[in-house]
């Protein structure tokens, strides 16, 4: 499968079987963003990988509880995997003061894509999650209160046939020559 | 080639063939950009693709000055791609709000990291660059000063064989599991 097509293939997954997750097929997921490139080779990232179906449904419970119940669908998920973002390192924190740009950000998009697209490529289905109660999820977790969670990624084995590839802006509309 | 030997096969490249960069290689790596996976399909994201050779050097020329002469091996490579930052929709943008996260910057990292890796694909050499003028960037590009430019790549044939590869944290301190 060449990259362009795994791109293509790579959808946003919301119903889940039941079957759990080989852990196999998780760790190339997890090896392929452990590889990710960052500012200053910061690597301001690590992952609870949260599978145990016990320890899943409380996190569940508390992640996506009130105004965030539209997010109830990665209960679902045989895996929750809790991305915390970690500080950079002191050169791109303070050259990202400097910038106006939080490098760490940057970085925690890189190398979650990296999660997702290689647990595509191991037939896994996965959704980003930025919607979600992170003071709950750190609650239940026993997390620090200065920990920052920025995203959770559903995994599963998708339940259905992949949805419909969404829109994207036309690429005349998003790239220019100079 | 698997996902996961791209992703070990891709380098931040610092030195560059003159050999300039055919666009049907480019556009490939702009496509796999645009399809990247966004906060509620924002597509906060625009590339602005320098390849003309003047209007390069007076890019690099302004970019890559004073302070920021430490990145001035990027006025060697035939391609500067100016990615510029949109704002997230209404939708994520209030909830990036409220959940204190940028979702924006986190997309342009995912869709700046589909534009690295298919390049890689096409045997370019890429350096993801974030430390640059760019106020003075705009000022040469004639962009808005409202507009957000977090991330410059620069783009060629690598000069060299691949240099080795940055160590990475290793896996057992960047993932546990529950």
């Amino acid at each position: 499968m060449t990259f362009l097509d795994l791109v293509r293939q790579r959808r946003s997954v919301r119903r889940y079987a039941a079957t759990p997750v080989p852990r196999e097929r998780l760790e190339r997921a997890l090896e392929a963003a452990r590889l990710a490139p960052s500012a200053c080779n910061s690597q301001p990232w690590s992952f609870l990988v949260v599978d145990e179906p016990e320890s899943k449904r409380r996190l569940a419970e508390q992640a996506f509880g009130g105004v965030y119940a539209m997010n109830r669908f990665a209960a679902d998920a045989p895996v929750l995997v809790v991305v915390i973002t970690e500080r950079s390192r002191y050169a791109a924190m303070l050259g990202g003061m400097f910038r106006g740009t939080r490098f760490n950000l940057i970085d925690v998009g890189i190398a979650c894509e990296h999660f997702v697209l290689q647990a595509a490529e191991e037939g896994l289905g996965t959704c980003w999650l930025g919607w979600f109660d992170e003071k709950a999820v750190k609650r239940v977790l026993g997390l620090p209160g200065r920990t920052k969670v920025d995203i959770l990624i559903s995994v599963g084995f998708p339940a259905e046939e992949a949805p419909k590839a969404k829109a994207r802006r036309p690429l005349d509309d998003v790239r220019r020559y100079r």
